[in-house]
């Protein structure tokens, strides 16, 4: 696990919003011991505490960023009591946050190179409170990580890091694909946790339906203001992290569909195509 | 037309919201391919696919930013169909985006040096999706212009780009001019399309006299917290875009003029200061 | 009173909002006059003109900045009146903004340095709006000192500066500490202005016992998920910014007591502990 180039970038995704001072406290503390980094916001406005949505929305974005970035992740309903902070080794990126399964989607994908429990006291801001551990440990763990400290300074490796359960579609027995909702956006848009790579083999984008909460999606387009050909407003479309999504032009389908994440999405179409 | 002097600026306009990865995943993109930029928000709400309030933000705010500063906006209804994505040379800076008319109420005060129809695809961010070419198109094409690609390298130069509705007031028949509100910000101000230079020859502030909605505004007020003259709460003031708008102290002149974007705003007064 | 190294940081926090051309317009015209500084976004939600919120956000963070950061604060319901623009040396930071007590929570914790009263107009942006000195007098001025420009190069030092009633809680006649909610955050939390040191001495924190709106909390705890143990389910907690603050598990406590900012909290406990 190598130290990372200076200077770099950081990305911060937290749930603390933007209108109190958490945000920037975290950058001030960072720009206290690394003056040179580059800070950048994913997001702050995760639901509170949803680790879920973190998970896909690092997921979604940590490739479009350079090698050696440092992703800080604070979405931490377990701040001050027994959870561990981790700081992790993946592709070619580092990770850092709470051990609570909010790296374990971008883990699934790439298994990470070596994970850390963080415990040397001596890089965390002092004094650390008993509930700003995003100011406190993570934000000055990963802005020594940016200055240069090697990975092992901070812990010890383990490997018992917490998962989320798995992102990928469950297979049933009868050889239908169950699929789930893992993300809805602003628009409402309903992101699945289906992967082209997950479709049977020889299953065309035509053959593709798939139904939500009794209600069937049957048209897939290529770009949202393509003409729909389906048997209603509801459509497909492979979304920009790589999973089918369920639209409705200028509408919400998360609202259409009365969809939560978590969903259930059932993956059907003409016998053939189960596995 | 010249390429832009690094490090540089890119600025960046978008309805994406800031709670998904959307933005971010610009940022990333950027970065991977330009380290060194510096990149600044100018706003992710634009209400979605609002193209009209999107040309105003940049008109208004464009010209605060330094010489080769790129700015790169995205609101872009159009995304994935035939609508050319254009590069543009105007003034001392950069366009990057949709051909929708985005940036139409800059080019109408400056006519564009330059516009270039983006197609050299080397330079996008491969795969290329069909639903997001903010990430795949427009931020890398931004970032290697930040990095010194000459502008003819990514097309080639057109003259046909697409422009809303001109900025200008309409003069209609009679002389009397016919303004409209081209925005309303967070406070409910209603921003016009009338400039000091719109007013008639020898119009003095003191004989304004506006009229929307069948309401009248005659009162004037240098700055915010000034005492009311007028007939009513209602004021107008010469805003810091540079354009006439109506307010109301510590409440929303839209809530109170039911005014909408687009609204007809009468110029009046006495009657020699007709055109 | 020495001038900023350069390249350092400039933080913003402004009641704008994200949603127009404001925030966007102060950096342009800082990355105009001073293009390698790094510009850290504090918050721009402060409610409009709650100059008290503004001063607890400052109060909050500024000491996460690295020596030599320039904060510039924009809450200025008296824009284009006769209110001073000043600049503040205070610890080894400064403090640019609007005379209105916006920074009077940091300076009563460390009283300034130096306080000017910002009048050198070569500095500002021209035109000087009359709606818009975030823009036209305060980030110029913040960009010019970040150049290197020498404090009292922008005018006359100044001791009347504007100050709120002062942070510290009220010792009564009766010996009894009277209170006051000074903030509440985005997850509900009440920041009251009680701090260790204005516990009566000897009062440990098992003694402590608060009332606000007639409830009582009698409850504290050191993070936020650990057990309770009080007569309901409010708690109080030792807040990261240094005060103690009333919360409820996953959920609003400001709702829960109907709290507003400024809202009298009691501090009683066993007689002892009176002063």
């Amino acid at each position: 696990m190598t130290t990372p180039q200076r200077p770099g970038s950081i990305t911060l995704l937290t749930d603390f919003g933007t209108a109190d001072y958490f945000v920037a406290s975290l950058k001030g503390v960072i720009l206290s011991r690394c003056a040179n980094v580059s800070i950048v916001d994913i997001t702050h406005e995760i639901s509170p505490q949803d680790i879920h949505s973190a998970a896909f929305t690092l997921l979604a974005t940590h490739k479009s960023f350079p090698p050696q970035t440092i992703h800080l992740a604070v979405v931490d309903p377990g701040v001050g009591s027994v959870r561990r902070p981790i700081l992790a080794s993946c592709g070619n990126q580092f990770f850092v946050g709470p051990d609570n399964g909010i790296f374990s989607y971008v883990f699934e994908r790439e298994p990470p190179a070596q994970v850390i429990h963080i415990q040397s006291e001596e890089y965390f801001h002092q004094p650390v409170s008993a509930s700003f551990h995003g100011r406190d440990v993570f934000a000055a763990v990963a802005a020594a990580l940016a200055n240069g400290v090697p990975p092992l300074e901070f812990g010890k490796e383990i490997t018992d890091w917490v998962q989320l359960e798995p992102l990928a579609p469950v297979v049933r027995e009868d050889g239908a694909i169950q699929a789930r909702i893992i993300h809805i956006d602003r628009f409402g848009n309903c992101i699945t946790n289906l992967t082209r790579e997950d479709l049977p083999p020889g299953m065309s984008d035509g053959g593709l339906r798939l139904s939500i909460n009794g209600k069937e999606i049957d048209s897939l387009r290529r770009f949202f203001s393509e003409e729909s050909t389906g048997s209603n407003d509801l459509f497909a479309i492979w979304g920009s992290a790589g999973f089918l999504e369920v639209s409705i032009q200028n509408a919400s389908a998360a609202k259409a569909l009365r969809a939560k994440v978590g969903q259930a999405v059932f993956l059907s179409g003409r016998s053939e195509y189960r596995l």
